[in-house]
């Protein structure tokens, strides 16, 4: 398998979008974000995503030069309309935004609608506990989830990002579908060929199935819970009124290139209790959990979060593997584009 | 099995309050909240409460003319200190609070300290609906719920509450348990000698169990999402952040008798869209929700509140069983109250 470092992965990424005319403080926001997802082992929303990025700019879906614009807004809250900009941009933007209306007023709430893919939630949340701020994302896109007792796409795998600053450990971090699985999953167990766990999918007539290519031919990902799976749709419905409804972007069954709708909030936290007495609780319950007894099984109980770091502290220096399937996307379209590929990587 | 009106049981529990010292205005609020509890079925939140709050107030753990006191507090934000007022009374205060701050500003956080059990957490957010706003809480208590991979209870059952306006239907309504069973069902199942469902808690070594005496001899509840119970352990730690560390009222985990940490938001739904289109769109996702084809083994799909507001007609009409044993409960504290039981559902 082709592997290469974040540095590597990072000025080939660049190279491409500027090729796409992506302009440099831009392609370089993009990369910055999808070379940390692999690094963190998130290789679904890393490089893999460029040729369907580049390709959204060649035909005109995604337009790195749109400006966002602010179409409603008070102290606290924005309501904005990001006409098709790199959603990484847009999305880092209005995040900022976010910020700025927490730091002055205790709270912002920004919401975005005509907004190309951004990918993790992570990368944004992150800003906010960077701030001392408590910071929540939620976004959709297109349906992929079934309601808990039905057979057909209703919800997107609606994730919820959340992230709260910590003292002397690193931030708590949450980043999750509110489906059993996200759908990078099923397209990752396809391309290997591979079969999925029990209780991730149904087929089109809503039996299980184990057969990812199920899951493509009209079924659909299955809410998180399992038997209590009305608790994953209802997480997924409040997700997908905030991210969707909230922004007009509409609901994730709405057809239509709607793009994703964005829910971006920052909380800060000295609002509601001195700083660092709330980071010391925040390491001294991170640290109870890890310190907890494992179930049988189990080695240790790991915080949110710090899978992330670990495997971040390994790729650093092992380097990113790239499977060779993704590697082939990514050289046809560094071609389509002159990118040399071996320059640009050297 | 005893079986009463919503209306007699009510007069019931406020003469008990009152017996107890409750100024009547307050044992009605409490009242109210309770019997709409047993009507919507769920009856672990329900008048079979009455004893342990009524011990409380008896005891001085709970003081009902105790004033709440705001500790810390902006336009858009307040921490306050509930001083051991009534759950019920205390919560609908501070969400009324939070609902006027979100009226003037967009957006309001209110999170309390000092608090006795505020019961559902529906009561409250559909006061924010009913105000065209978002309504959102969340609450923490005692550890009940062992992190993925764990075996020791780390987290509360970590309730999240919410709600959104809608407009010809009823408004979106979530009040779900993060972990894959509230407690409630675990002493219900006790209560009647039977077993829980698989995957439910786990013994005190951490071995599933499916006997809830395991659950009150040193065992747990699992967190939401079975063989992905890492995002159920993820939501709860956000919950135990956002109720205890931002209230102050403590981490689930931190022993001694530190009540509910509460965490209540409303959201203004005009700050972002016009109010009349939102609601309309709200009530197309709720229909085509209930409209999409069923599973096979189902016969419909539900909206999230479906359910409750169903059992709430029926049992307007039926009246509200009462378990045996919980009515016994029941009459023997009004003995100690000296209150006729015939009398106040005469």
């Amino acid at each position: 398998m082709p592997n290469f470092s974040a540095g590597q992965l990072h000025r080939l990424g660049v190279a491409m979008f500027e090729g796409a005319g992506v302009p440099r403080a831009q392609a370089k926001q993009v990369m910055d974000l999808l070379v940390e997802s692999n690094l963190v082992g998130h290789d679904s929303h890393g490089i893999m995503q460029i040729p369907r990025y580049v390709d959204d700019i060649l035909e005109g879906r995604t337009k790195p030069r749109a400006r966002i614009e602010i179409v409603r807004e008070s102290p606290t809250t924005a309501l904005v309309d990001a006409h098709w900009g790199l959603g990484q941009v847009v999305a880092r933007r209005t995040m900022s935004l976010a910020i700025a209306k927490a730091e002055k007023h205790g709270v912002g709430i920004v919401s975005t609608f005509n907004c190309a893919h951004i990918g993790r939630m992570a990368d944004y949340i992150l800003m906010a506990a960077a701030r001392d701020m408590m910071g929540i994302c939620l976004t959709n896109h297109d349906p992929g989830v079934a309601p808990f007792g039905g057979r057909e796409r209703i919800f997107n795998q609606s994730p919820i990002g959340w992230a709260v600053p910590a003292g002397k450990e690193p931030p708590f971090m949450l980043d999750i579908s509110t489906s059993v699985s996200a759908a990078g999953k099923i397209s990752v167990a396809r391309a290997q060929g591979k079969k999925v766990a029990p209780g991730y999918i149904i087929d089109g007539e809503g039996n299980p199935s184990v057969d990812p290519e199920d899951y493509f031919k009209g079924g659909a990902c299955l809410p998180l819970g399992g038997p209590v799976g009305y608790k994953g749709t209802g997480l997924a419905m409040a997700v997908d009124i905030c991210a969707g409804l909230l922004s007009g972007r509409g609901a994730a069954y709405l057809s239509g290139d709607r793009g994703q709708g964005v829910f971006q909030m920052a909380i800060k936290i000295a609002a509601f209790r001195d700083l660092s007495e709330f980071k010391e609780e925040m390491d001294n319950l991170i640290r109870r959990l890890r310190g907890s007894k494992p179930a049988p099984g189990f080695k240790e109980v790991l915080a949110p979060g710090d899978l992330e770091l670990r495997t971040k502290k390994v790729r650093e220096k092992t380097g990113i593997d790239i499977p060779e399937a993704t590697w082939r996307e990514i050289v046809q379209t560094a071609r389509k584009l002159k990118v040399d590929v071996g320059l640009a990587t050297g």
